[in-house]
């Protein structure tokens, strides 16, 4: 018997999930603050829930995909808030990008309610959420983490346990740290190249014919080509995340010597108005601090 | 009719490149200051030459892989240097790492002699060598370059052709300033996760799971597992090279502002002692940096 | 007739400003947690508030002086926190080191009680808070700040206006920023000469006989000179206030790249267990960064 | 009996430096690539050398004052250049800001000819050149630099030895080097204040007010206020210095990890088209970083 799923936040990535959910024959209910955006997904065969506290109601589990913690605060603890129906035998699963240590306030937040409480963000965007091969980031009781892979694998290709609730949240800072670095230094060394009288095809060629090549690379370069770039991950989302690790690597006391300066580059885009276009516009910022051909 | 070959400089790269090139079935002269390390080379058939000089009047093209500038400098025009011997009818192949400025500065000292200057460095360190499967970065007259294809597939997977003469060596300071963005950035995350609770196995996990996957990881991680640094690549050589990169930014006025910081981070890696260990010893400078456990 | 002052906050600052306004004549009841800091003040004709409330409701003035957000918070909206006696007839002024996001929060929370609300941090540590020769950095309704400055001078020895409540805090953290930048700065330099071969003595003299010369400088060169760091400004407050800034800089989009290099120097002394020593400690960070002798 | 002095380099600083010379009573002969520049020196009773030869024959002690090591070795080595003329009965004395690396190599360069050498470049600009107060920083033997003071303090105010030569040098790095730190300091958080909404004259009021109150920072506030930066110290040079500084720094393993970030960011100035501008024009760079208003 399949769980029945009650899920909260149709964005960019809550609506190809739900969708795969439906697939894999689970029972969706969905809730949206904007209800007319779950339209497609009752088409498919999702219940529409008329407050997050309906859903929770109706579910065993209780899945969150939204932008950030003002959002979920609201839908947990907000007028008809999700909160309200938790009990020991729902689980709740939040798989929106937050901070390891707004996830661990919130893990104490739900201690009183007794429910099961699972941190699960994901590692990648709007295609592999449609193709569902999203890297799905477990935080929480191990064993229940088992329990609901399949339900996990629903929506992602696979599921990596990280400890605690909490640690997946940092798993996810940890992922998206390498990834600027590498974005980043992908459109540095292009940059310097360029500047050096390097042809583009000839850099992409000598990365791709050796060990540093990777599908990012190949998947970005285009951008980088063509200089437009359209948003797979945007560039200001990029930004809070940089800012999440530094601040969290900070309060542990690790360098970061690097990801300190990515900050205040990515930051730098945003501030100069392409927080919206996709996190390869990094190569805008390099561009802007080079002088003028 | 294959060339005949006059190969200088016999270290942990020129040995297995000239067992290549025997291999392959060129005549092949070799010249090094210590001559005792050409006996296996002998025993394989190659010659052995008295001199620089000696070797470039036998050979009709000339091949240099040696560790710098100094050591180039004493090859070519010290006493019975190569460059005495050097005409329009031989080709001279510096296969040395160098700045792109030393590069073009060489090219023309030796425009008076009228031979013909490529400069191709290679991208991959001892094992690609020996396999044969270097990446073969080359600057100079493209038809040349075009004509000695054979003679470098012999050494090496593949030659990308970068331009002018000098564009070889700008190109092997593209993938070295990439390969130490990505080997800082691996062992910065690396580090940031281990303090923030994660293990090292699911982190590896994590991105080996995804699209910022590389070889060059796949290759290092046990170093960092097992905190050795088995030298394939000398920290103290990465040091040289972003010192390198970053020299020729400034004089271009190319912004490298994450490059700007690894040379102080992989410069602080020599200071401590660790220059002759593997560049992915720079997880020793983060955990250098970390709060003792 | 004198205002009657409550005074929270008994630390290395608070007993001696208290220690400088009895001394100026005026009427004032303290509290801190712990009562027996107070006894010397007491001595003096302090008088000693069982509570926050109970100091609070005596007081035309109350004044905070203590360690940060959480100590201010626990004061003020604890149990028999000052805050519940605050009303439009009195006049709180917060002289404690926050950031000014915190201090527009605050005035937010403060809105409906109808108190004034000033916000005072000031320039200067333990020396000048005795000598009474503070700057205080106020923001606040400028004709309040007018009323109040005999006051403030009983404490220091200038007020300057700083804008609208939170801009005193803002100014606190744009000089406690060129604090920090000068003495790391005056570190790195003395640090690279000496393992350039200069004498201290020499480089000392040059600073002091040139345009670069200041009154820190002179105060902290013994430090450096000793390698001992007695406590006038502890690391770890510098790193707390450099952090703040940055994330400040952040929010508004302002570049600090030196700022931001700052923070991780700073913080790599506090993981090092320097923390307590006084700012001037920054140079045990560059030795830590140096080659060993 | 006054000295003989033959001096080299009639730019911004020379022609003052002469002008003191002469007023102090030295017989001065003077050599400059365009001729014409030294009319007003020969009206105030300079003689005019035809070459830098001519003029080394005719003095006792030869000073150069001039751009760089190119045009310091073509008055030295070039034709008729003043090295052929130098033996150990004369002195020579490079007040021209150079690197210690090539100070230390033009030592040995001129040690054959037995000529008694000084390294002595100066701090202070145009003003202090004029006025006679220029900081004189001396490398060299040191009971010659104390026998030459008093020509010296011709020029300038005040001489402080430095060690071997070469270490004149080190000590205008190390100088410079602050000077870049402070400089940039005083531009960035009087940018970040600006966005932070404090008003500049409260911020400057605020500096003056307290212990990093210095010279340095009234001399530029004005431009920092206007928006224009005539030029006392080019931004171009500064960039120079800065990247002199943090060569000497990689050589020696010395940290200067916000010298590093500075070469940056002056050179994005140069970059943009403002190196001729003061080196104040820093703040045109982290405006250029900031949001549009």
């Amino acid at each position: 018997m399949k769980q029945k799923i009650g899920f909260m936040g149709l964005g960019i990535m809550g609506i190809p999930m739900v969708a795969n959910l439906l697939k894999a024959g689970y029972p969706v209910m969905v809730y949206n603050r904007s209800p007319e955006k779950a339209d497609p997904l009752v088409k498919q065969g999702a219940g529409l829930a008329s407050s997050p506290q309906a859903l929770a109601k109706a579910a065993d589990v209780v899945i969150a995909m939204v932008t950030g913690p003002e959002a979920l605060n609201d839908l947990l603890w907000g007028p008809e808030g999700a909160g309200g129906a938790f009990n020991h035998s729902k689980v709740f699963i939040n798989m929106s990008s937050v901070a390891p240590s707004y996830t661990r306030q919130l893990a104490q937040e739900l201690t009183p309610s007794g429910v099961i409480f699972i941190d699960a963000p994901v590692s990648g965007t709007k295609k592999p959420a449609e193709d569902g091969t999203l890297l799905i980031l477990a935080g929480g009781p191990q064993a229940k983490v088992k329990e609901l892979e399949p339900l996990l694998l629903a929506m992602g290709k696979k599921v990596i346990y990280c400890g605690a609730a909490g640690q997946g949240s940092m798993m996810k800072m940890f992922i998206n740290l390498l990834l600027g670095i590498m974005m980043e230094g992908f459109a540095e060394v292009l940059n310097f190249g360029r500047i050096g009288g390097l042809s583009l095809e000839a850099m992409l060629d000598t990365v791709y014919s050796g060990p540093l090549n990777c599908a990012m690379f190949q998947m970005k370069a285009p951008n980088l080509e063509n200089k437009t770039y359209p948003t797979a991950f945007p560039l200001k989302h990029m930004t809070k995340d940089a800012k999440f690790v530094v601040d969290t690597a900070f309060e542990m006391g690790a360098p970061v010597p690097v990801g300190q300066v990515l900050v205040h580059l990515y930051r730098t885009g945003v501030a100069q108005g392409w927080g919206d276009e996709d996190v390869s516009a990094i190569a805008r910022v390099l561009e802007y601090f080079s002088p003028k051909a």
